[in-house]
């Protein structure tokens, strides 16, 4: 049906609903689109692995408490279909720092729900800035 | 059946045999435990996500290229089961860093298949060595 919504376009726009959320600093719209299970998993720049439901999402509350994050944005996007499984794959930008995201969702009663997201920095080779000048007088 | 190995047994050994090749250094190990399919991503530290069988299985040929790469160790292995998809994440020790790695295997036909890996560093907090102190005469 012409202009109907391939899996792909509502992973899609389930991934930019987690950034937005994340941006906006809103809680109830991140929680929701994480699934309930307590098989879920996350994984925050320099942190280690957290497991569970509660500890997820805790560590979401404590992160968004602070309310809006922005800006955040993400890019190079690759969404990576099988079965009920999409991974996407995407460059995200938050405080002038790159990182390559890993979301994961399960399609849990015709929803995509995140499972997972792992987030980490990339080195970027680029100029950096110059040091400041040791003054030695 | 008393002694039989569980999903969750054989997916935590497909996860100790990608430690076991990668210390190796043995490529064509690291490359039977990928799946042979292009939807296979890898995220290194630092670089951005490696997509498809030819760009990831390149990038591990790149990197085991040089033989042994031990000592490398992981433990605090977590593994999550979900249908045909099997979840570890655990800490890695490499060269005497400590990252967070997710690894994700399917089931395909009747194996434990690599299908994602990441891996990123954890900040340790613990005494930093003393930084050279500013000798000014």
């Amino acid at each position: 049906m012409e202009g109907a919504m391939t899996d792909r376009d509502t992973l899609l726009a389930g991934n930019a609903a987690f950034y937005s959320a994340f941006q906006r600093g809103d809680y109830e719209a991140m929680a929701s689109l994480w699934a309930l299970e307590n098989s879920i998993s996350c994984v925050h720049p320099g942190w280690p692995a957290l497991i569970g439901r509660d500890a997820v999402m805790g560590s979401w509350h404590a992160i968004l408490g602070g309310g809006a994050n922005g800006p955040i944005s993400f890019h190079d996007c690759n969404a990576i279909l099988t079965g009920r499984e999409g991974r996407v794959l995407c460059i995200e930008s938050i405080g002038g720092h790159l990182l390559q995201a890993t979301n994961i969702f399960h399609q849990i009663l015709g929803s995509w729900k995140l499972v997972h997201h792992q987030s980490s920095p990339i080195a970027v080779e680029e100029e950096q800035e110059t040091p400041p000048s040791a003054v030695v007088n």
